[in-house]
């Protein structure tokens, strides 16, 4: 299977370093808008201006799309997807549906298939929302994330005045979580499933306090939270907050039996000591799907719930059967 | 979708009380080996002598096998594919290859679609040892059963001379699931991973040691665990074991990065007060998917990890795209 990688940020660097675990794939090339001889890969890759991406059309399996949610990936995989089997990490819930509509419709043009947002979340959390709900349709589920980085609410602590770097950590509230494990169904406002912890290298000689009750009363990102405030150094940040780890748990309390007298609790969860670098990993997983089922001649744009769990397997049905059922 | 029942023990009875929680189901009859006037089912539904299950060839959509894998289901599988779309539960994991060439030749020659093995183990727990084998290659899975009741060493159990009844549960060693939960990846011996508690109600002036040194010196159900057995009272059993309570862990820890050098922990887990009902839960959702395989003109035997999670869902791919995604 001939991979390319289309954007080398963290997640794109993520895919390169999870080529060698998948001995099925080879890389054929990054492919950057920066000026190819200045970046700096770890692999022998070969790297190439994205402008040439259409001179790869034959010579590539799968296109693995690494770019932002906000702005890249709306064109990018579309525009892409003309020429290419792609595979990107769309990841604002809210505008899936429009995504997955212009995706389908330049795949289908192209005679190419796609998948669209894979990952953790959406990705494997969605699929195990899914089972979940199939198997039990009486229930609730809840969706809790953290410990980790987020990489979003880092960026908009950086934009306060006086700001030098920031690392946002959120949280999941541990008495909510050991309720729903233990099959409560609470109600749960945002602020009792999640808490904020900021820590801010500020400019020397700022307004400490102006830049706390800034970031605390921030609207969407910090106001609806219980949020904590640290400064430190620039040397600590480097030193303690370098890495992007993150996780979280998706959980399902349901009910069966005749009179509904019966619970069950259904939870999966993720610990990763790198955000960029999993779900890199779950992107050639699904590239490996998206190339099997194109060659079974399925075109058009499909998600992880299309996917049957066997396709991302580098081992055949029969070893599946016999070693994994 | 019209269900068909066929064998009515605790499973049977399972699928019965899922029917009303899966609003596109409809129960046609539960089909017994037994006197069906005999049987007391909990609904209204219509009960018939197994003979007569052909005189439904046109009238079932998915008839879900509710048999016992030991002798069952590798005889009425096969025999039923040819007639029907069928689901089952087998879960003999070494001679998993060998019921599904059965069940596979008998269902083409039918032109129908089967499922075998779904549940829960096997079933979900293997789908999440493959998603997270797929996703990381370089690593170590675990799978830890318990605490449940398994009914095959509490059978073991009772036919020892002198015993009336027995509970046996399956406990996980709680310092294995921590290490493992913490990112190691130990080697574990079968002792070292699980042990057996089990409750026995002794016939009057039967002796005791005698009983316990057969159940802990057992071969292959109880010689390899530290196994504790608690001699109590008929009423004892009847009060305070009478559920089958069941449940477990499916764990993986891999490595990610150019030296391998990040640890993702990834779990999914189970608490099922009832684990017959929740596996009959699981079973309905699979008989969707079969349906809609078959539907497509899909022939031949499946198992969950070709069917994809979409499939099972009572919602359609756009309201799974918009709302669960």
């Amino acid at each position: 299977m001939k991979i390319g990688i289309y954007g080398y940020g963290n997640l794109g660097r993520g895919v390169e370093s999870a080529m060698k675990q998948h001995k099925d794939c080879e890389l054929v090339g990054i492919f950057t808008r920066r000026a190819p001889e200045s970046l700096h890969t770890v692999s022998s890759a070969s790297v190439y201006s994205a402008d040439r991406i259409t001179e790869f059309k034959d010579k590539i399996d799968v296109l693995i799309i690494c770019g932002g949610s906000a702005t890249d990936l709306p064109v990018m995989t579309p525009m892409l997807a003309k020429d290419f089997n792609v595979i990107d990490s769309f990841d604002t819930h809210a505008k899936i549906p429009e995504h997955f509509e212009t995706v389908d419709k330049a795949a289908r043009e192209g005679g190419h298939t796609a998948l669209i947002s894979a990952g953790w979340d959406p990705g494997l959390f969605s699929i195990m929302r899914v089972y979940s709900e199939a198997v039990l349709p009486i229930g609730k589920d809840y969706t809790f994330w953290g410990r980790g980085v987020s990489q979003g609410h880092s960026d908009a602590i950086r934009r306060i005045e006086g700001v030098v770097d920031a690392r946002q950590y959120t949280v999941p509230v541990e008495s909510a979580v050991s309720a729903v494990r233990s099959g409560e169904c609470p109600e749960l406002t945002t602020r009792e499933k999640h808490k904020r912890e900021c820590y801010v290298v500020a400019e020397e000689g700022a307004d400490l306090s102006r830049i706390e009750k800034e970031i605390k009363e921030m609207p969407n990102y910090f106001a609806d939270y219980d949020t904590t405030v640290t400064f430190i150094t620039l040397d600590e940040l480097r030193k303690n907050h370098a890495g992007l780890p993150h996780g979280g748990s998706v959980m399902r309390n349901g009910q069966s039996g005749f009179e509904n007298e019966n619970t069950h609790t259904v939870e999966f969860s993720l610990k990763l000591d790198s955000n960029p670098e999993f779900t890199a990993s779950v992107l050639v997983a699904y590239a490996r799907a998206i190339y099997r089922m194109s060659c079974r001649g399925i075109t058009g744009c499909k998600t992880v719930l299309d996917i049957a769990p066997g396709d991302l397997s580098q081992m055949s049905a029969e070893e599946l059967r016999a070693h994994l059922l």
